[in-house]
């Protein structure tokens, strides 16, 4: 038998992250109508606390009533069409996926790699594109979940851009907690996930649209061919026409709108900064516990910590004490990096200085349980040390 | 500015229905990770709850993560191929929206119509699937909730199964209201929605599927074209395998998971007889006003009363009299009955004597506002015969 209500796990994995207790508290309350005046409103509102959060004037933009994999999967169905030669870059789990969804729409894949752990290189989307000419889409990972790293993006819009391709951007791990800048980068198709850096429950997909993507939505020759994700539909939904489609999922989306709210109150740049000294702090501890880190400093998500976990200590055991003697969640590695990464995230309302010295007095604690002899007094007096550099 | 938290609305209309304060309460539980031990078993009880109320057996029985249209598109999507010959039967806005999936899926779509407001004749699906030959699947509605027609289903499964095809059928509106009853009917693949007489906030899709279906699906000769809902990968998750798929939405299934707790403490028979009686009452009570239902007696929904408006009354005005000065919710009519119908929902938590009692002195109200005389007293002496022959 499930013991509910479940206790209270600090979660410090890749996701789900802490959620405020006000956006708990949205949850539960009353249900109303999805085509109730109120709950209009409550869309509209939802929808221009989203393009805050973007960075964004775009008219598209609005929550997928799915998870951020139906993001995922509505930024790709609408825009590809059978024999579209797509771009994808590949270097970590969700570039995988993406390339997945590509082949089952029919998209002719081209995959950018970088190996796990490493940014993609623009000379290689680059050469990709000059190979490939007419390509539609470059398809990209701000924030490889996977991984921990953070993508530089710049280099890669530019190079779609001059050759006419529009660029579809995965800011699950991002949006929230590190600037997406939709509309100064000139990102054409964007999608996200609540349950990050937000600080919101699983259940929704965040996703913009510029004018160019749309323009070429217009285009399609195909039906889009998920009825559930045709943005189409959904704009008429969610616009002014008010069409009905779908029954909007009400109760999460009072959840988004309340953590959104709490964002624009923290405001952007404090929220950004706060995310920048939790992990540089968290990164201390774990170098002063003699770990290494995956992806090179400049290529390092603020939101999301990969570090090896030290020769000899057990994966399993180690998550199995943070969770059981700890009430700790983190996250193991995937891929050739199963057995051999830990993932330790700093999300939203979950990036606060107790989380990171509670993380690391646990870590340090379960690392000595299993051999590896490190202090945890000296980790925190150099997290100490990262606090009051940063003022 | 909207205002929040939302004030209590009685949600009479097709859908969303009242929420169990249990259930909105779970919504507010601390949020556990998607692979954490404690959540995996609330997950394994989720799928034994709902092959509780599906009635069956079936391995594969699990939420799909969105709202019940995503349900549809899974039930669709993962078994229909390029070429393959479907049936859909169409009477309403359900079926209609089945027939636009069939043919996203590359399907042949062969179709079978009733009038709005009437059920589908066996008749003319046996003269379908004589007509074409090694048809794949028929697609029914059991509960049609654009014009609250109960479907008998059993005719069209002999049907169906006598030529070899699959039968996919929509329970949104009768999954928890209604004997759906998977495996005593032979239904292959069935799917609902969470916030109809399940009385949970909208954002899940009940699915199950049976062996035959399965055993298709494991012929299939192309991928699934929606990565989000391949149950290939689905299964995995949910599973033993636990193979990581998308994020689940946590807070959600808590919310499902106490929603099925519930109808399981109440028990199915009596939830069913409680939907009967409060229907019988409600439908009494509208006649007493003048009023016509649109479907004849035998294929009416006890979950779903469509009625149609008295001549003269404006059905914008009276629907927004009933909101914002009873606090009612009550559904319009689609398509060509747009502005002729109300479609009164009496599903779960909210079938209950004083909703009907609430329900029909505000309509009573409202009528006598608008200028059709009616009289509450008489109605509700009508309703009061009703529940006490029903004891």
């Amino acid at each position: 038998m499930a013991k509910l209500p479940p206790d209270e796990v600090l979660l410090m994995g890749p996701g789900p992250s802490p959620v405020h207790p006000r956006v708990l508290e949205a949850m539960s309350w009353p249900t109303l109508g999805h085509l109730d005046p109120e709950f209009l409103t409550i869309m509209n509102e939802t929808m221009d606390l989203l393009r805050f959060v973007f960075q964004t004037r775009n008219r598209l933009t609005l929550p997928i009533s799915g998870t951020g994999s139906a993001g995922m999967e509505a930024a790709l169905v609408n825009f590809i069409e059978p024999g579209d030669r797509i771009i994808v870059c590949v270097n970590g789990v969700f570039g995988t996926r993406m390339a997945d969804i590509v082949g089952r729409c029919g998209g002719v894949l081209i995959e950018v790699k970088a190996e796990w752990g490493r940014a993609i290189d623009p000379d290689d989307v680059e050469k990709a594109l000059d190979d490939n000419p007419g390509v539609k889409a470059v398809c990209i990972v701000h924030a490889e979940t996977s991984t921990g790293v953070l993508q530089p993006l710049e280099p890669v819009v530019e190079l779609a851009h001059d050759r006419g391709a529009l660029v579809v951007v995965d800011t699950v791990t991002s949006l929230g907690g590190i600037p997406v800048k939709v509309d100064d980068r000139g990102l054409d198709v964007v999608y996200s996930g609540t349950q990050k850096c937000l600080s919101c429950p699983p259940g929704l997909a965040p996703l913009t649209v510029g004018d160019r993507a749309m323009e070429l939505f217009g285009k399609r020759s195909s039906p889009v061919q998920s009825w559930y994700l045709d943005l189409g539909m959904l704009t008429k939904y969610w616009g002014k026409e008010r069409v009905y489609h779908h029954t909007a999922p009400v109760n999460m989306i009072y959840a988004l709108h309340e953590a959104l709210a709490l964002i624009e109150e923290e405001g952007l740049e404090p929220r950004f900064e706060r995310h920048r000294v939790n992990s540089a702090a968290l990164v201390a501890g774990l170098k002063a516990y003699g770990m290494s880190l995956l992806p090179p400093e400049e290529e390092r998500l603020p939101s999301l910590t990969a570090v090896l976990i030290p020769d000899g200590v057990d994966d399993a055991e180690a998550r199995k004490k943070l969770r059981f003697q700890h009430g700790i969640e983190i996250g193991g590695g995937l891929g050739d990096y199963k057995g051999r990464l830990w993932r330790i995230g700093l999300m939203g309302h979950g990036s606060r200085r107790e989380n990171v010295e509670r993380a690391l007095r646990a870590i340090g604690a379960v690392l000595n349980d299993l051999g590896h002899k490190c202090s945890a007094d000296e980790a925190l007096a150099e997290v100490d040390r990262v606090y009051r550099t940063a003022g």
